[in-house]
C-alpha cells in the first residue's frame, strides 16, 4: 500500500491512498483525515486503507485523479518524535578517520540517534529556505520507518510488528554548525534544519521480493546532484536494522504511534564505487586521497534528487526533487 | 491566566481555566478543546480565555469545580519541540571542573540545548516509571515557556511576543545514561525519559510584580526530596535569557506553534547557601569538598516536590510531585 499527503491547508493535510505506479490518487479522509491519525488508529484504518488501495490498482475507484507531486506534503507532515540514527559504520568510520575524532563509545552495539523537529518536515519537491551558504549546507539521503505506539522496554525481537511504514528522505544538514554542535555534546539543533520527505510512504511488501529483510531496505538509494549521479550506495548495509533502532529509543520512554525513525546517511563500504549520499562523504574520501577536499558545499539553486527503485526498475516512493534557497527574513 | 488539562481520555486533554489560588477551575473546551489548539490559535483563543479566568475569579462561572490536581495531565500533554537548554553557567561550570571535561565551545555565546521528546509528558503527580535504579535517577527543576508559531531567523529582540505561558518542569535524567551520551555528541536519548510539568501554565503577569523580567522568572524555585528540603536557588541566574533561546532554536528552523522551551537545572554560584535543583549537582560539590560523592542518585519510591511561590508566598503553578517507580515489562 503506498499512502500520500495532500496539502489542503491544514498542517497534517488530507489523506490519499495512491496507485502502485503513482499514476493516480484517491482521498482516504473517509477512513482517517489524515496520516497521523491513520497511524494513531493503525488496526482499524488499515483494512480500508487496503481495501482502497486494491480497488485504486484495479481502476474500480470514482472520483480517482492523477497524482502531482508539487501538491503534496511529506507524507507526514508533522509528528512527535523525529529519531535519526546513524546507523552505517562506513560513514561514521570515515568520518572519524577524516576528522581524527575518538570513536563514540561502543560504536558497534550502541545505536548513534539524534532527536530532531519532528514538526515542520517539508514535501517532496518544496524548496529547501536556508539562512546561509556559509554553514555548509549539505544533503543526507536516508531511508526511515513510522511506528504505532511503542512502549517502553520493546526489545528488537518484539519489534518489527511496530514497522507501519517506509519513506525516504533528504535529511538536510548544516556542516559547519554541525562541527561546533557536535563538540558540545547536546546533540544537533541549529545544524538540521527542516527534513524532507519522499510523496509516498509505502508498505514493507511495496519493497518488492527481496526488498526488505533482516529489519533493512535491501535496495540501494539514487542520489543526484544537480543533475548528475552523485552516489548509489546500497541501503541493506545498515549496522543495526530498525528493530535495533526501536530497541534502543524505547529503552527508557515509549514511542507514541507516528513516531519516525531513519536510518542516518546511506554509506557502503566501497563508497569508492558506489559514490555517496551526502557531501560530506565525498569531501571525507577526497581529504584523505588529496589532502585536501575538493567538492564544495550546496550553492543557493541547487537541486537534489533522491529515488530508489525495485528490482524491475520502478520508482518505489517516487522521487524527493529539492532546491535549496535563501530564506527570507523572518 | 492560568491554565490546566484535564485527563478525559484523550491525548490531548481538555483544556481547563483555573483559578488563580487554584482553589477551583472551568472548563474551557467550547473556546478551545485542549491548550495544544488554544497556542495554534492563541490570538482567537486567548480573550475568551483571560475573559472566563476574570469570571472564574471573581466566583462568577455556574459550574465551576474543585481542581483536583491528580487528574491533570501536564498542561501540553504532547507538543510538537521540547527544546530544554542548560541556561545556568554556575550549573555547567561545575560539572565540567568535576568531570574535568573540556568546556563547550562558546559556551558563555552560544546556548546549549538538547532537543527532547515532547510526546508523553507526565502530570504533575503522575508517577515517573523507569527501568532501573543502577541508570543513575535524577531529578532536575526547571522553569520553561510555550510559544505560539516562531518563524526562521527570529531574533531575541524580536521574540518577547512569543512568550505566551510559562510552566514548571522535572526534567528526569538518568545520569549514567548521560554519561555515555554526552560522549558520543549526538544528545540525550536514553537518559531523557518523560519529562513532567506542574499542574498550570501561567501568563507572565502571574508571577506578580517583578516576578518576570529580562525573559527570566525572578523568583527561586523550591525543591523537596523525599520530604526534605533540598535547594531553592533562584531562576533570575539564567545565563541566557528566554529570548535568546528563542532566537538561538529559531537560527534556521521554524518553531511550531506550542514549542516548548526550557531553562535547564536551575542553579545558582552559590549553590552552598541555596542547595541545588538537582542530585548531579550535589554530587559534584561533594567531589569537589570531600574527593567523592556522598548522596546517592534516587531509589525506587523516592518522591521529589518542585513549586515557586510568589512573593507573597502564593504558590504560583502549584507542584509538581511525583513518585518513581520501576516501569512495568513493555
Amino acid at each position: 500500500m503506498k499512502l500520500a499527503t495532500f496539502k489542503n491547508g491544514t498542517r497534517d493535510g488530507q489523506l490519499l491512498v495512491v496507485a502502485r505506479d503513482l499514476s493516480v490518487a484517491a482521498d482516504a479522509s473517509i477512513i482517517a483525515p489524515n496520516l497521523r491519525c491513520a497511524i494513531e488508529n493503525w488496526t482499524d484504518a488499515e483494512p480500508p486503507l487496503q481495501e482502497l488501495y486494491r480497488a485504486l490498482n484495479a481502476g474500480a475507484v470514482a472520483g480517482a485523479f492523477p497524482l502531482e507531486v508539487s501538491r503534496l506534503h511529506a507524507p507526514l507532515p508533522r509528528t512527535w518524535q523525529w529519531l535519526d540514527a546513524s546507523a552505517f559504520h562506513s560513514h561514521g568510520d570515515l568520518l572519524e578517520k577524516v576528522f581524527g575524532s575518538t570513536p563514540p563509545p561502543q560504536k558497534r552495539t550502541v545505536p548513534l540517534v539524534y532527536q530532531g523537529a519532528g514538526d515542520d518536515f517539508l514535501g517532496p519537491v518544496d524548496d529547501q529556505p536556508l539562512p546561509s551558504e556559509a554553514d555548509g549546507m549539505d544533503f543526507e539521503a536516508e531511508v526511515a520507518i513510522i511506528v504505532d505506539r511503542v512502549p517502553m522496554g520493546t526489545r528488537a525481537t518484539q519489534a518489527s510488528s511496530h514497522i507501519k511504514l517506509v519513506m525516504i528522505l533528504n535529511d538536510t544538514s548544516l556542516r559547519v554548525r554541525a562541527m561546533h554542535e557536535l563538540r558540545t555534546g547536546f546533540g544537533f539543533g541549529q545544524c538540521k534544519p527542516a527534513t524532507s520527505f519522499g510523496p509516498v510512504a509505502v508498505t514493507v511488501d511495496e519493497l518488492g521480493p527481496g526488498g526488505w529483510r533482516d529489519g533493512r531496505v535491501q535496495l540501494p538509494i539514487h542520489v543526484h546532484w544537480n543533475g548528475r549521479e552523485f552516489g548509489h550506495p546500497h541501503c541493506g548495509a545498515m549496522g543495526f536494522s530498525f528493530e535495533q533502532l526501536i530497541e534502543h529509543n524505547a529503552t527508557t520512554r515509549n514511542l507514541s504511534a507516528g513516531t519516525v525513525i531513519g536510518s542516518g546517511t546511506i554509506s557502503n563500504e566501497n563508497f569508492r564505487e558506489v559514490g555517496s549520499a551526502c557531501i560530506a562523504e565525498r569531501r571525507g574520501i577526497e581529504l584523505l586521497d588529496h589532502g585536501a577536499p575538493r567538492t564544495e558545499f550546496m550553492k543557493f539553486g541547487d537541486t537534489v534528487r533522491i529515488e530508489i527503485f525495485d528490482s524491475a526498475g520502478r520508482t518505489i516512493f517516487g522521487a524527493i526533487d529539492q532546491r535549496y534557497v535563501r530564506a527570507s527574513a523572518a
